[in-house]
């Protein structure tokens, strides 16, 4: 997506054909700042401190984390070890190890010598996959756009409603949630996006603000607390959010916050729908409230809040007073009947044991032949 | 309620049976201070700019403005003017109309040499009537939360939720919804708050989590997002929020983000109450939803958070990318399908038409006799 009118992605290789390009996450909304990486510890740095987020893209910055690695040494045991130092920036991000694991399966069985170049290459290659499957989330979320604005008789604005980044930021390209925003906007659908601030980590005000601001998206910031509201006043036609972990019932886990906005979503008949690229399909889970754990995070997340002086100067204050214990959840679980569709990129289903496997026949549990 | 171990009030007459002492809410939480107003312009600078605020105590402070302004010339024309001013400095508060008009009406027939002390009369008994109705209110609140308590087989602890400050620092004294929290405290109930931080003004972390620290009440703070992951998970034994307005059947219109936390409660079980003194019910209306006018407030308060530096200094930050634009209501519209009970200083009863009633017989429409 566009940055300053320059089309741009979030991890790039740089001209000199090795050092890996990545956006500083962290510098946003109030500097727009990128980073050169020549090093595993540099990759691994940028990861661990959140200048890369976003499990697409912490996945597909660990490829060339890889290859920076390589570059150094191109031995079994070089491979090995950057791989687990990779792996240990994130420990619970599945797109993480699933990338790392797609890296050393190709390279292994190479020798040495070949290993630099095909690192680059297959990193390549699985940024240029996040980014069809993104583009193939937004085609199938297009007409749903599409069909909201024929249901407003092609008056007004589509009014959508999001939670968190699950924008191009959040991955290598279009992101998911995201990808039929910017889709509808190239395509000339009028489509405004209220953005959920998306306390405590302000994702929403700082990430997807920026982006859809950058990108040219009518878009308005509003605080967590205000989605219902204008639920209840017609003021959202749907709300499209994106998930760390679905179950195959359907269950998703996104973002603190998203059950509450998939309740009113419920309470006044606005469609709600998830983008999940599928590698994200936990196949081994189904009820999600019960069984998948809910990280909590550190306490400062809520409690200082950083943010921009008028000089220019960009500094952390604390808003909570001395000795209030504060409790931090990072995300919660919205059960399926809550979910009006799943959008993935090979199309959208209900979010249900069925509709997933219409789907995804492939993981169709066999049947036994006792006939 | 208590400050630094202190009993201590929002509002108070000093030593000199003159000056109007008051807590300064803008420097809380980092900073206990106290103002000392001797004239009119002094109070109607604290209420504007929100050194005072909360619908009671706003009030009951400027009952004491009246006091102020008379002790300079106690004509009719200055009676009028005082009113007229204080009125100007919050135009939606219906307490402050219905405070300003009890002055009026007790001093108005006094001659000016008996309205002083009148005045100053008028006010303390204000105050001590605010107090009166809150301690109601937590009486009646009290036996819920024993209830909860019992229904636990009188384990752990009772786990109450709240939204935005509905406590002593909105009232003289006591709070309308953490009312029959300081009681339960009081009895030796093992209450415990989770104070919703209320974005966009982060009343609940600023002024809630304060007013419970300094009592010694437990709590935790949390965001907005939180609370229905808690009441998913069996974290939260009731809610109990204020109100703004109240509807004739039971509609209420309180802080945004209400709405979501009540639709949370129901989809679990939860009881929500509703605290309210009985002057915020407007027996006029019906419908909130469609009702009651949503005020939208100035976007700074999403874009700018005030907090403290590390030197202990306060400054304003800018969250959000320049050129994004915000949204900024303050109320929501809480269905009295959602709420469990209304809390009055009368009694607890349905959020219908029919349970306000049972409280308020007088309110009963006459009926015609024409048979």
């Amino acid at each position: 997506m566009k940055v300053h009118g320059q089309p741009t992605r979030t991890v790039w290789l740089e001209a000199d054909g090795a050092t890996v390009g990545i956006i500083d996450q962290t510098r946003l909304p109030h500097a727009f700042a990128t980073l050169r990486l020549r090093t595993l510890e540099e990759v691994a740095h940028a990861i661990r401190s959140m200048q890369v987020r976003g499990a697409p893209l912490i996945g597909a910055t660990a490829a060339y984390g890889v290859c920076q690695a390589l570059r150094v040494e191109a031995s079994d045991e070089a491979l090995a070890r950057a791989c687990a130092v990779l792996l240990a920036t994130r420990p619970t991000a599945v797109n993480l190890r699933w990338a790392l694991e797609e890296m050393r399966r190709a390279l292994q069985p190479l020798p040495p010598g070949e290993r630099v170049a095909a690192a680059y290459a297959r990193a390549a290659a699985l940024c240029d996959e996040d980014v069809a499957i993104n583009r193939g989330i937004g085609t199938q979320g297009l007409r749903l756009l599409e069909a909201a604005w024929e249901r407003k008789g092609r008056k007004g604005r589509v009014n959508v409603l999001t939670h968190c980044n699950a924008g191009w930021l959040a991955t290598v390209d279009w992101g998911t949630a995201l990808a039929p925003v910017y889709l509808a906007h190239e395509a000339g659908l009028p489509v405004h996006v209220w953005v959920d601030e998306t306390r405590p980590r302000n994702q929403g005000a700082s990430l997807t603000a920026w982006e859809l601001g950058q990108h040219g998206v009518p878009h308005t910031v509003i605080a967590d607390n205000v989605g219902g509201h204008l639920m209840q006043h017609g003021e959202v036609d749907l709300c499209i959010v994106g998930t760390d972990r679905t179950t195959a019932r359907g269950d998703v886990a996104n973002k603190i916050g998203t059950y509450l906005k998939a309740l009113a979503a419920k309470d006044n008949g606005v469609p709600f729908y998830v983008a999940l690229p599928s590698p994200t399909i936990d196949w081994t889970l189904e009820d999600g409230v019960r069984d998948i754990p809910i990280e909590q995070r550190d306490g400062t997340e809520l409690t200082d809040i950083s943010g921009r002086l008028p000089s220019g100067e960009v500094v952390t204050v604390r808003v909570t007073p001395e000795g209030s214990p504060v409790a931090n959840y990072g995300f919660d679980v919205t059960p399926a009947r809550l979910v009006t569709a799943l959008i993935t990129e090979r199309g959208v289903c209900p979010a249900s044991p069925e509709g997933l496997l219409s789907l995804f026949p492939e993981r169709r549990p066999a049947r036994s032949t006792g006939t």
